[in-house]
């Protein structure tokens, strides 16, 4: 039982309209792993410069995350500055500073290369692909990506949906890969290219599994304070990918409860800046809000209609 | 067991990506009219002018609509020209006439008076207002409004409020009436000034209802080909007050149902031009996609994680 995930390690700054963070942890490896090291053992490769917080993973670690494979290299972290519209529905990047990232290439310790689970964090798909290479028998390849992949790095990303098992993407990063307006059409289109199953992420509309001639939506979960979005979507993955190394099932019950899992670790995240609230949340917590979402979306069918 | 609708029953010229329909019967009394009489006796209050085809309302009378209260007046009947944009998601109005409707003053039927349930569709609150005073003692009273309303008749609007159970409105014309950017403290202020139950209507991304101390969601329906979304929130109102009339229940599984009921005469609408789906649309199929939504949607819990 256990989740690699290979992704960014960052510093993020961050504005919203009720309060500011600076150089705070962030990056997609860090949400996931915060969130899936609810479920399951979690490995993450990434790297870090010079300049990162001796001290800043320590949640991390206190979790029990395995950061064995977070190298440290000379130079400057990966920094994103970015601020949020008064609705937090929009945000304006006003500053990426690549860093050591911009020269990464994921090396997979020994210890990682028994991974159950691999998570391919939303990094250029031909490094996607090199982390497959050095790992030899994942049961589950799982894959984000963006939209400055899927225009700039197109075949190498289609080459690498032949090696997945899930693709998450946002609404607007599937019409674009598939090139069709309509969200069921276009991931038809990207399951006919190798994921048997894509997730569709859209925010505070929620989220979309569209697996295996089914389909399973899980709403936004309507919070009256939305305090700072960054890292729902990866801690989304990280709790729907946790989730289902915990259960060790595939069945479509595994993965409805894998999508409720994902929505109430992503709706924790955006409490508090940071992993600040994943950092202080508990298990009864989760379990309680995976019971909010039951009472939102269930329903029982009494006096069906019928034409006869 | 009886509904009465008041708003708009109009003629629509409609551009989509794929087709066009040139004065085609349109209107939110229509739309509302043609998905609730699944469900109950629907009794329609309207004005059309002397240009209106005889014949163009035949599929509501078929399905037992009762038109008494559909006026007929010396001029052109409501008019409107819409094109969508190639993804559905956005439309243009080419033209707009409100004709005889301009000077529309709903007198309600000795008839109709005893009606169950009244739906105030989109106009004046003014209006609204005035078929209330019409009717002695509604079990339930609904209205839906637009921002035209919001903005330019904001007090008998917040007036209106005082007298409803329920408010459709989508989650644009939320934010705006509340003036608050989440939708949950929108939700709670509009709860605040009457209506028990707010229904905010996101079309593609579905529907949310804010009860008392509870919610709950449905997803918009995934179709591969959406035909015509005009009419879909009204079709959705329809089918959900349709529905809660036919239950005569008002508990939450009730709602929930009514919810789905809801979702489901949306979807179907936006399957064809004005209300020909509708028009040929058997119980069969709304329970099967009823099912379908439960299918989408429902999960079970298992494994409870928890910290002792």
């Amino acid at each position: 039982m256990s989740v690699l995930v290979v992704g960014s390690v960052a510093l993020d700054t961050v504005e919203t309209p009720f309060a500011r963070a600076e150089r705070v942890p962030g990056g997609s490896a860090v949400f996931f792993g915060a969130a899936a090291s609810f479920f399951t053992e979690v490995r993450v490769v990434g790297v870090v410069g010079d300049d990162y917080p001796v001290d800043a993973l320590a949640p991390l670690e206190a979790r029990g995350v395995d950061l064995t494979g977070v190298e440290r290299a000379a130079g400057e972290s990966f920094f994103w500055a970015g601020k949020y519209s008064y609705d937090l529905n929009s945000r304006e990047t006003l500053e990426t500073r690549l860093g050591v990232f911009g020269d990464f290439s994921p090396t997979i310790p020994a210890s990682y290369r028994d991974s159950d689970i691999v998570f391919l964090g939303n990094i250029d798909p031909t490094l996607q692909l090199r982390v497959l290479e050095q790992i030899p028998r994942p049961r589950l390849v799982a894959a984000d990506t963006m939209n400055f992949w899927i225009e700039g790095t197109r075949e190498p990303l289609i080459e690498l949906l032949r090696h997945l098992d899930i693709l998450f993407v946002n609404d607007e990063e599937a019409r674009q890969l598939a090139r069709d307006a309509n969200l069921a059409k276009a991931a038809r289109w990207i399951q006919d290219r190798g994921p048997g199953m894509v997730v569709i992420k859209k925010g505070e509309h929620g989220a979309i599994l569209f697996a295996d001639g089914w389909v399973f939506f899980t709403p936004g979960y309507p919070l009256e304070v939305v305090f700072d979005p960054t890292g729902a979507g990866d801690a989304f993955a990280g709790g729907f990918m946790g989730y289902l190394d915990f259960t060790g099932g595939r069945d479509p019950d595994d993965l409805r409860r894998a999508m409720v899992h994902g929505s109430t670790m992503g709706s924790y995240a955006v409490e508090s800046f940071s992993i600040d609230r994943l950092a202080n949340l508990s298990h009864d917590e989760v379990a309680g809000r995976v019971r909010t979402f039951r009472e939102m979306t269930s329903f029982e069918i009494d006096l069906p209609a019928t034409d006869s």
